[in-house]
């Protein structure tokens, strides 16, 4: 079947956000759930109007919360960005994948006493430190290396009771062979994904191995799939409805991917909004093989500012 | 259904090798294929009777070919291994996935003017360059850094046109953003695994993460599949036909593991025996959730010796 542009348009059920939409969204919606990286900011920059339409969206009275699959950071970290950005946040309105794998493990009554493997960097130990849970690998474990000799046994810690895999700039054997027999070896030992990003904008000018790639490589090592806590898991969602008692129906998810953003938006029953300032194009959107529809779309944030006029 | 072992063992297609089975073998079969870990050593020590009853099949005329996995060495090296060993074994007999890769690219034609970048171990480097193709990356890409910094860009290749995935005890991020960018930027790169072993005895006492571990964390950051040119898939089996010019059904394929060496086997309708010298037990190939059935099954190859008597 060949379609044309406008064609394939009509197919999809997404809407152009209209001045009509935009209003029907602030007056329908209480809570605003965003993605960060295409939406807030690219990179270390923020994009045009953001500024202001966050402002514009509390004194309205929304609530904000900002929700990145980006498990580096710590929320402290990413408060600290959205400073240095000339934003205010606070700790309280971001989760980040990081501090979803802290209480994923807290809400199910991780035993303080077993110790959390890590594959991934700074953010995840600072969120399972915070949690009170013992965290180990991370960076430091990115300098050591394997001694593949006959009679030398790689030692690991039978306390560990959770493998927690995020993006690791510093993933290496050690780290692999460590986490697969921890999996492998400790009975019950969980096996736990911040999220399976394929690729993300590590840097301003390309897309780098994400989450997805070293989660990847654990379950094809130990044969098992992860549990996963980042978008678009419904992990978080139960997580923030439980802290801010909000009805999923009046919460809109705006983000710059379909296969996490809009698609854990759309498994939490929310309204969506689709932003073009990101890694999505029109044309993606609009391709036969997507299957992923937001309820709205624009080119980004604050055409809703721009809608609602003055 | 609960079965006791007995009953498992009558379900089970599989016949424990009598010395009629055997003699009924040496009888129908003119090649013999073994894998080689856990079929003729374990790390770097010879199993018992192995040289003996190698001696034996070459007595009778039998054609032997060696077929392994393991992409982390090359013919040569393996022919050096063997002889180390004190088994007298040519380049020719040795069929690794190395091998394997470079053959691929060969008969599939890859342009000579092309590069192939290397996830992997030295074999990989060496058979690409003995089939007179020109690789990159490799061992020597485990020392390189990666910049994530704002305005950088990481340069790749333009002319790699193949990605070849191995076993890699010096798996680092840069080598993961290298791969990922040819197979994902490179029109028409391919991607091509050795194998996707899960796990291997890199050491005696212990498994470790195998070439399936790097291979999925590929397919992770690009979302594509490779073409696997290792055990179980029929790209080595239909080389080694045109190559001995001997039909599947005179085969014999001997082997520890039932994914990979039997399921080869059987794959190319070859008569299959699994040994227990390696990682596979009695009680997995009697599993109610193992499909994969060898003709036959005894401990350890030189059983075949001491069934066939005096």
């Amino acid at each position: 079947m060949n379609m044309n542009v406008a064609e394939r348009q009509r197919e999809c059920h997404s809407q152009l956000l209209s001045s009509h939409d935009a209003r029907d969204l602030l007056n329908s919606v209480d809570a605003f759930l965003f993605d960060c990286d295409g939406v807030i900011w690219k990179g270390d920059t923020l994009i045009d109007g953001v500024s202001q339409t966050l402002d514009m969206l509390r004194s309205k009275g929304k609530k904000l919360v900002f929700v990145t699959n980006n498990s580096t950071k710590s929320r402290r970290q990413y408060a600290k960005k959205f400073q240095s950005l000339g934003i205010s946040v606070s700790e309280d309105e971001i989760f980040c994948s990081s501090f979803a794998a802290a209480m994923f493990l807290k809400v199910n009554n991780f035993p303080r006493e077993k110790k959390v493997y890590v594959i991934g960097e700074e953010g995840i130990l600072e969120e399972l430190q915070l949690a009170g849970f013992t965290g180990l690998g991370g960076p430091e474990d990115g300098k050591k290396t394997v001694q593949l000799k006959p009679n030398c046994l790689f030692e690991h810690d039978k306390t560990v009771g959770a493998v927690v895999v995020g993006l690791d700039q510093y993933i290496n054997y050690y780290k692999l062979q460590y986490g697969t027999l921890c999996i492998r070896e400790n009975p019950g030992c969980l096996f736990i994904a911040t999220n399976q990003d394929a690729v993300g904008h590590m840097t301003d000018l390309q897309e780098w191995p994400g989450a997805g790639c070293m989660v990847a490589a654990i379950c094809g090592s130990t044969q098992k799939e992860p549990t996963v806590v980042g978008k678009p898991s419904t992990f978080l969602m139960d997580f923030l409805q439980q802290k801010f008692q909000i009805s999923c129906s009046k919460m809109c998810m705006v983000g710059d991917r379909l296969d996490t953003d809009i698609l854990f938006g759309k498994n939490a029953g929310c309204k969506t909004l689709l932003v073009f300032s990101g890694v999505t194009s029109q044309s993606t959107l609009h391709d036969p093989s997507n299957s992923i529809e937001p309820d709205y779309y624009t080119n980004k944030l604050s055409d809703i500012l721009e809608l609602l006029g003055p």
